[in-house]
């Protein structure tokens, strides 16, 4: 991992990492974006937070939850979604060019932060999208440290293996509709599997098949925990079905052009705040 | 922490361990009860969490959150309730006789554990149950692994120093009513003392302090976490209101006297399910 791990450095993945993505369903890599790229990242979430925008869900609280799309109109996040260190090993992995199929931006606000069931991405891609199979990458990048107290990420290892499982819409638990497996179903894979849930400073970077099995609990910390979601998927396997919004399941299948590696720390730069 | 680390033998805590109590609020240490010990504890708790009492409290699915006072009523609880290994070191840090203010067996089942909030014991037990002073000590006994997947405690560091906050009553966030403390206050002591996880195998102990600031995540994973908790209290602060059941509160100022060190493995052994 320690391609990605050095800032800046050329990305390639190493045969023994992509042996352990491919048997434990993930990889998590500490230290891919600096103290200065985080802090752009972080200031622009919390402004998007704040925009009166469809693309901005809210808890019940009225807290800000989920931010969509936020690369078609932040500068930052739009270069974030063309990084090199995200776009190059993704397309070694899946082995072609790609396209954002899905790209949010989760707050898990301090207190009010609430629960995502457990599912899986690519189950709720086939069934409302009709993407022909699960060649797309979720990326979690981490703008806050991700302890056990704020509600970090939780993974069934190898649990992506098992394939798309059965699994039932939920419109009532959250505020946004998930479709969720049965607690026989995640007991089973995790009686075989085990629950992990990485934890580390902001900056670090999860990558996850997209049918590997996660979920994330309530925050009750005073602490935020922000994470951006990045789906990338093949060009040649894009969505097939047009039922959710676009600003949700993009329908923009262009390859992806990859930015230079400082393309977000030359904006942070040229757009930080004076010195108090 | 050796003294108790090593099962079965004297405790004394240092006046190392000591110092750190009174900074921290609270002491960590593994492995205090053995395979066997645990075992029939563990097994004692769900024949218990099945009984039609009044003492078995349960969520709003049904399933058991809290069994009070299963000393009481349970042999095995019984002699836990009087172990060397929790009275001893209690009996030094608090410098008198004990009795048993509190003993609750909880649950925070696979998939249906809820929330504790925020709160300090003793916030409690001063305005119910008029306790003079936090001459108290709560202890904290796993009778499964507590990751960071299934509902662990959350501390704050250093939180019991303030003495008794202001709280609410809080009667509507689940089953259980609780004295609950402050977005605000939670925010500032957590900022100043950090927040902490005490993640260990079965078998182990945490002493907190009767005023430590803690709470605890609903369990969305598929692995129970049953904690035994029990509150020893020095004979002479004991309790001066009686407003709450005495199952609850208990109202027997007797000064406890610790059995032998083999108290719970003599039962275990005497009581092992036949082999299958």
């Amino acid at each position: 991992m320690d391609q990605i791990a050095a800032v800046g450095a050329a990305v390639r993945l190493s045969d023994a990492t992509l042996a352990e993505f491919h048997r434990e369903g993930f990889m998590f890599f500490p230290n891919v974006f600096a103290a200065d790229e985080v802090e752009l990242l972080r200031r622009e979430a919390h402004a998007i937070f704040e925009l009166d925008r469809q693309e901005v869900w809210r808890e019940s609280t009225g807290v800000a939850r989920t931010a969509f799309a936020a690369q078609t109109y932040n500068e930052a996040y739009r270069r974030l979604g063309a990084h090199p260190r995200l776009i190059a090993p993704v397309e070694q992995l899946l082995g072609g060019r790609l396209y954002m199929h899905q790209f949010k931006i989760n707050a898990k606000a301090a207190f009010d932060g609430e629960v995502w069931q457990w599912h899986q991405d690519y189950g709720t891609w086939q069934r409302d999208d009709a993407m022909p199979e699960p060649l797309a990458m979720n990326i979690a990048i981490f703008l806050d440290d991700v302890t056990a107290v704020n509600g970090p990420l939780f993974l069934i290892p190898g649990s992506h293996a098992a394939g798309v499982q059965a699994a039932g819409h939920d419109l009532a638990t959250t505020s946004y509709p998930l479709w969720t497996l049965g607690r026989e179903t995640v007991r089973t894979l995790a009686e075989a599997g085990g629950i992990v849930a990485p934890l580390g400073k902001a900056g670090s970077m999860l990558m996850f098949h997209s049918n590997l099995v996660h979920a994330s609990p309530p925050n009750i910390s005073p602490f935020g925990r922000t994470i951006v979601y990045l789906s990338l998927c093949r060009t040649d396997n894009h969505i097939r079905k047009f039922a959710r919004k676009a600003w949700i399941a993009h329908r923009d299948f262009t390859p992806i052009e990859a930015l230079a590696d400082d393309c977000l720390r030359e904006l942070a730069q040229t757009t930080a705040p004076p010195p108090a």
